[in-house]
């Protein structure tokens, strides 16, 4: 057993254009980094909490990361043991890039870490998405899945947590820009038509069904054709400056697809290759400096492996 | 080249639950034979049309088989050529089991056969997409492509036929019964909203994505939880007469998942081995006898050969 654990669990693109609130999947960064200790006095405390410009909660119940960690806590019967946690956040805030997941799973890996893994990751999904719910108000996975396991993941339905590691072709890579304006989910979410056409789920269904296909081929074309999201981009788009010419220079620059990352704002693109991804990500970037909004590119594979130990 | 050839092309169950207007797959009975014999006359005739009781128009313009032979025989420049045609069709009109989409297959079947195979079942898929909407109206390839070419078929879009083949899992089998009651294809359309909640729109992506990984992974307990339908067949199952007890009495039986075919009356279940099939379809045929509805009850493996020769 030991003393103290450092983990880092990974931003993510949730909804990858045409799986609302079903798929999701990780990049290797940002993310948020957790430290837990044991100390003598029982129970979970929170000790600091760095880089969130002072908005996080240290009452355990209302922080995502300390609610999933005592979660985990009472599912391993350590609740009575002593734990603090330091939080360092390492990522934006209502980016769209999972950053309340990556806490939640980053509390429940250092927690299990810290008591040797007597659990599975999958086995702690649970208290992440919990953790999550605690900002977010929905149990729902679609960034704290892949935040904790890593890959591509298919959340069949959150109901017993019925999801699914999707095959990761080899040359798959993520560009990722976040721009430095603010969405809150909430509105994101209020911009959504309670309804949908049936033509429009009738050509979403196709494009997500040939994800799949793409995915388990390792078909790039077949990907770059199935990322075409006629539900959720035409209603949201309009709250991302300038989306549609970051995703034009995306598309110029080499991408098989561009939308919006979870609920915006920011923009991610699948690519094949590394070196593409690094130039879709420089492109993207670039259109939203010339209107001068400050942003932060990233390029990266599909992150497989989720939270991890970054210290013993 | 051939004098005469002779050719079988297979029922189809489209939408699969979970696929509206994108998935079906084939079986291996029942089906429409055609026959297709040179003659000195040039141009392209319909001789004989059999078991349609008297219905089907022999003009070549408004036959669904004799316009999609014709088509291919334009393609392959070989419209001076004299080519005439039997339709016997030996399944039901109306049934939900792509009867008019068999006869197209079977008619470019019939016509590329005559000539050798000069080009590929999928190269000709066009002309009988076509053939079939001399039929239907739509241009949708659900039933067509499954009739010609065998297998679980994906149809990604009509537009260009983007369809993919999808893994057949070994033990898959399908159960399926015809209960002879009348629904048109029109109403069972017009009985459907334009639009679906965003809510159910969400659910069945998830199965259908879940489909798609039970298809690829083997994995028939998630194929099963996959085939629900919260979208079309709550609003048809009203069209089809003991729909919730044939349903259950599937599902008693060992059935996968059960649901409509196509555009009904049919049921279908999908089931893991041949005796779990032959079983499911039994049961189902009993709800349908015990409320005196006449029904035909079939069991068969996915086909996975499409339209072929029976006679050479």
């Amino acid at each position: 057993m030991k003393n103290e654990v450092r983990v880092f669990a990974p931003a993510t693109v949730a909804n990858v254009a045409v799986g609302f609130d079903i798929l999701g999947f990780a990049i290797n960064a940002p993310g948020d980094e957790v430290v837990a200790r044991r100390v003598d006095t029982p129970g979970l405390r929170i000790k600091t909490i760095s880089g969130d410009g002072g908005k996080l909660p240290y009452e355990v119940d209302k922080n995502t990361s300390g609610f999933a960690a005592r979660c985990l806590l009472q599912q391993l019967g350590k609740e009575e043991s002593g734990v603090e946690l330091e939080i360092h956040k390492k990522m934006p805030f209502g980016s769209g890039l999972g950053s309340s997941a990556a806490s939640a799973a980053a509390g429940v890996m250092a927690v299990n870490a810290l008591f040797g893994m007597p659990v599975s990751k999958a086995e702690s999904l649970h208290c992440a998405v919990l953790g999550e719910q605690v900002a977010d108000g929905a149990y729902h996975a679609d960034n704290v899945a892949p935040s904790l396991l890593g890959g591509i993941v298919l959340i069949r339905s959150n109901k017993g947590l019925d999801i699914r590691h999707l095959p990761v072709p080899a040359e798959l890579h993520a560009a990722v820009v976040y721009p430095e304006v603010s969405i809150l989910t909430k509105d994101a979410r209020e911009v959504l038509s309670p309804t949908v056409s049936l033509q429009q789920s009738i050509q979403q269904s196709g494009n997500l069904a040939g994800l799949m296909v793409g995915l388990y081929e390792a078909d790039y074309a077949l990907i770059g054709r199935c990322l075409e999201d006629v539900i959720i981009e035409p209603q949201r788009a309009q709250l991302i400056p300038h989306f549609r010419q970051v995703k034009k220079a995306a598309l110029e620059a080499g991408a098989l697809g561009c939308s919006i990352s979870g609920a915006g704002p920011s923009v991610f693109a699948l690519c094949r290759g590394a070196a593409t991804a690094e130039a879709v990500a420089a492109s993207m970037s670039r259109v939203f400096r010339e209107h001068n909004i400050p942003n932060h590119p990233y390029a990266s594979p599909i992150n497989e492996e989720g939270a991890k130990i970054i210290t013993a």
